[in-house]
């Protein structure tokens, strides 16, 4: 069964990118901070296969144009994904191919749309909300998430793009996993 | 070897408290449900039985003036706490007896002295900093704590008073526990 997954790394106060957001600084400021737990501490063989298995069960994803814009560069000619991005955009623009199963996909009618066209895609996998914290706001707000899934880095950054202000007030989750590796906590609820 | 702890219950939105702390509001609007996980599902004695055993290994508390303003009233002539409870004010008062080993004693020479004070009272055991916000962040900028537990709540509370807002940036902690209980995982970091 088809699960939607909302998927970020955060720090310890609240923030999933840093500040000033932009091309050729896609995390923003310190924003890789909150990244490196993913390949601290493993060779480049050890980094593919963990990606892999990351979003092995994955069929499709779901992104903000603000993203696709300042990622699809540095994600390169055969990104990670290995399925189609569905990106939610108000610009209409052509499907863009990549090697290696993944696209980017441009929908203009908003996020229940996107999400329904993902759920086509990924047929029994799961459908994986990727951020950034616009679009992971909205799908909360329209209570669209089964499983949140948050990297908690212990790190505080001072500013940045914060996930849970804006969130509807009344939110409630049911802790599922907690566990620590390394550097980082790893934490999942479901919607109650 | 006796241990400085920070502990506190959190929000998913990283508010310790909820809006208008006041007199009659202690915990603030809506945040009663940042604490109602020590209590759920707990008999009077289980919960009697849990608090002692949450304050075994603690031989003194600090807490701001606010706190003890707004909580020593609630708390009652036999207080959880079993242990002397240093609070850090400008304002000058004579020490608070209650039954049971509590005591309320005010500190006005900063959180330094406070915390040298609490040291010399709980001997081995842990000195314990329990809040509110503004005491714990200028315990963390002063670096001064060693173990940091918080105990998150998945719920949005929208407003309030944050904990991390304000904490000087980088910041940065190792993770040594993390565990779900029911509605609330416990995470523990220690300073790096």
């Amino acid at each position: 069964m088809s699960r939607v997954l909302l998927e970020l790394s955060i720090s310890l106060d609240g923030f999933v990118a840093g500040s000033n957001v932009g091309p050729g600084n896609p995390l923003g400021d310190r924003g890789e901070d909150l990244h490196e737990w993913m390949f601290a501490g493993r060779t480049a063989e050890e980094s593919i296969h963990f990606e892999r298995e990351h979003f092995r069960d994955v069929g499709a994803l779901i992104m903000g144009r603000r993203m696709a814009d300042v990622g699809i560069e540095p994600w390169g000619d055969e990104p990670t994904f290995h399925a189609p991005c569905f990106v939610v955009t108000h610009r209409p623009h052509a499907t863009i191919d990549k090697r290696g199963g993944t696209s980017y996909i441009f929908v203009t009618e908003g996020v229940q749309a996107t999400l329904e066209a993902a759920r086509e895609a990924a047929l029994t996998k799961d459908v994986l909300v990727n951020g950034g914290a616009d679009i992971a706001r909205q799908f909360l707000d329209a209570d669209l998430v089964d499983e949140i899934r948050l990297h908690l880095v212990p790190i505080v950054l001072g500013a940045g793009t914060p996930l849970f202000t804006g969130v509807r007030p009344g939110l409630r989750l049911q802790p599922v996993d907690a566990r620590i590796d390394r550097t980082v906590t790893h934490l999942t609820w479901r919607r109650t």
